[in-house]
């Protein structure tokens, strides 16, 4: 039952997705303007099936940081309605034509930019991404599937109700956005072997469900999102600039990817920077977790466990070691990161040069705060997530991560000799 | 044991990796260089090891055609050491910097091109591809595991010993090559699943490896080559110039994924254009199957059965179809075409635009045969395959196509408020 269900929703996805390939920017700008009505109309609607979720979720005892990122209410939409109005200012990647050049045979070969095609986003209780899911997809010709949280069912289906409605008043198929109406996961075993229909799977969320996209899809994957970041403060860092970047990069907003997980710090500079960076976290309320050279210096740290080099805590927080070398550092990030954003601090030449080359991570910094890793940061100008993969999009993915190339040829009756 | 083996290579190309990203230009022309060197002073070894794999071909019973692809004489090992010379030649892309900008903070924000990191290539067994994957991967710093066709293996073997001895002399470890030198299948199996190790997993060969390696590689995958390519005589094509292009994407050399396997003429031009470009057809030996209408037009031809249109023949046999309108031929192409090479030929505007817009595949020609869709005909100086999907790199595969970009970023202290 849900291998035709679901396979239906790919067939018709890719049927769409041809006459989405050719709209232009214009039609597709009225669409996004179109749901941001409707989001305005239908606010009521939509709090009122949040509210459900919210009810259901406090009865199967979610957290408070699990429902505060479902709940919606006038001013969030707001914000979603905002969200898609800006979009609507920025340049469609789509249509573009790169590198046109003249072969000595007179043919011109360049590459137009164009739609993926079809998108499938499997994505966390967060009711603002499906809005910005579907508006990201839509602005560069793409059909989208859409796979939220289960916890989310209920806003979800108004939400994408809302924007099939939106579409169809401007004359464009609804099936240019579906949802995955089944909260089971078989669908999502289904959903991952559609290659047929489906040119890109995109998963958001926690380790357990991208490894398991990683393994089981037979569509191409973009990952998102894990992010276990560091910071190195080298010997000859500026002690007076490094505090505030750590205090920064950790409790700005702990909950996010970019957010710093493990300190490293070099000998040289630790009996100094430790006891006045630790005093500044403490006040903040954060757990230190240290080695066993880290502990001398810091009385109030526990002892770092080895897991905790692997940890994306996600929470206040934060491992910290000791290192003898600039070498160190760098092994100990290319071991334990997961290729997101990786910063040095450092005055020194030399290795602020091979800090770059030899991590190997979406971003790397130097003397700035990992909190930077973001597509608007970025002046991407919009954000689908943080890619840590090498294939395709590394880093913040805009909505040029959406589109592909096509070569095109014109010629003059050329044949091959 | 395969497990333990392969895994053993995947640890080590991720070992020797960071080394090789950081070579400069100079150090990577000097070993392809050495390679080359090896090559010749090797001849008369490699050639005797060649010798018993198409003994081997020749008791097994292997094709004539698969015997000439495997076969190795001095001419073909000089052909290796000229495409090695001439890959010192071209620009090494890694190191470059773009779209390096300031933001409104003061940071500095470019990308950085550097390798993948590790390479794994499954290949069929022609012995030239040992050489140019092994080459193309060095020059771009990548790590690279090589499983050629078992029918190669002892040649295989040889030609990776003279790579990894010419590297030892200039400096370079030589796990940079490693040959998978069992023959067994499981041994791919397990180099499918070393996420943890290899960064790209790039299948060459027919449709059943394609899928294989789709359907359950947890490594990111880029497809190359499976060619249903179509050409598309529109009713405005100009005839005196379409026979001859038909004609060479078909004939000029039929073994290859770019030659042309179905023709769809409009029905308005195929009275006139299908008798002629039939006679042209059949002299060259060329088997034509026919829909009903042009077995009409085509006494000699046979019947086309429906598998016609999904087979890529790489032989000289040709389908042939009449459509009654462009809509019905760019359906037919985006329906059963594999996304490689398509062609319309008209003088018609708007039709012209209009099939670069609709038809998706890696690259779309206007008035010229399908034969050029390759890395050297596209200038890119280098080809590693074609690739027919949409993430990375779609099109031929150039060295760019073993690189990705990393974020860098300058800072002077800044945190995010």
């Amino acid at each position: 039952m849900f291998v035709e269900q679901v396979t239906n929703l790919g067939k018709q996805a890719k049927n769409v997705s041809a006459d989405l390939a050719i709209l232009g920017s214009d039609e597709k700008n009225n669409a996004l303007l179109a749901i941001a009505k409707g989001l305005k109309d239908k606010t009521p609607e939509i709090i009122e099936a949040n509210q459900k979720d919210m009810e259901n979720g406090k009865q199967q005892g979610l957290s408070a940081s699990f429902l505060e990122r479902l709940f919606l209410d006038e001013q969030r939409i707001l914000g979603m309605v905002e969200g898609l109005e800006e979009l609507v200012t920025l340049e469609d990647p789509v249509g573009t034509v790169e590198k046109m050049v003249r072969r000595p045979n007179g043919l011109d070969i360049g590459q137009l930019r164009v739609p993926l095609g079809v998108v499938a986003i499997i994505y966390e209780s967060r009711p603002n991404v499906t809005i910005e899911a579907a508006a990201l997809c839509l602005k560069t010709g793409n059909a989208v599937i859409l796979r939220g949280g289960s916890e989310s069912i209920e806003t979800n289906k108004i939400l994408v109700d809302v924007i099939r409605e939106a579409l169809v008043n401007v004359g464009i198929s609804a099936d240019a956005v579906q949802l995955i109406a089944s909260t089971e996961r078989e669908a999502v075993q289904v959903l991952m072997k559609l290659s047929d229909y489906i040119d890109v799977l995109i998963p958001r969320g926690g380790a357990g469900l991208i490894k398991s996209v990683r393994d089981n899809s037979s569509i191409p994957v973009l990952e998102t999102g894990m992010g276990n970041c560091h910071i190195y403060v080298d010997q000859d860092a500026t002690i007076d600039a490094a505090v505030p970047i750590v205090l920064n990069a950790k409790v700005q907003r702990p909950s996010v990817c970019n957010a710093v997980e493990t300190l490293l710090v070099h000998e040289d500079i630790a009996t100094k920077f430790l006891p006045l960076v630790s005093e500044e976290l403490l006040k903040n309320k954060v757990e230190l977790r240290a080695c066993e050279r880290g502990l001398d210096l810091i009385p109030q740290a526990v002892p770092a466990k080895d897991e905790d080099w692997d940890t994306e805590y996600l929470d206040l927080i934060l491992a910290i070691k000791v290192v003898s070398s600039f070498d160190e550092a760098v092994a100990h990030i290319n071991q334990h990161g997961t290729s997101h954003s990786e910063v040095i601090l450092t005055n020194d030449y030399n290795r602020s040069r091979a800090f770059l080359e030899q991590v190997d991570a979406a971003a790397v910094y130097i003397n700035a705060s990992s909190r930077f890793t973001d597509g608007f940061q970025f002046g991407l100008g919009a954000e689908l997530g943080i890619s840590t993969q090498k294939l395709h999009a590394r880093g913040p993915m805009g909505l040029e991560a959406l589109t592909t190339l096509k070569y095109i040829i014109y010629g003059d009756n050329q044949i091959r000799e």
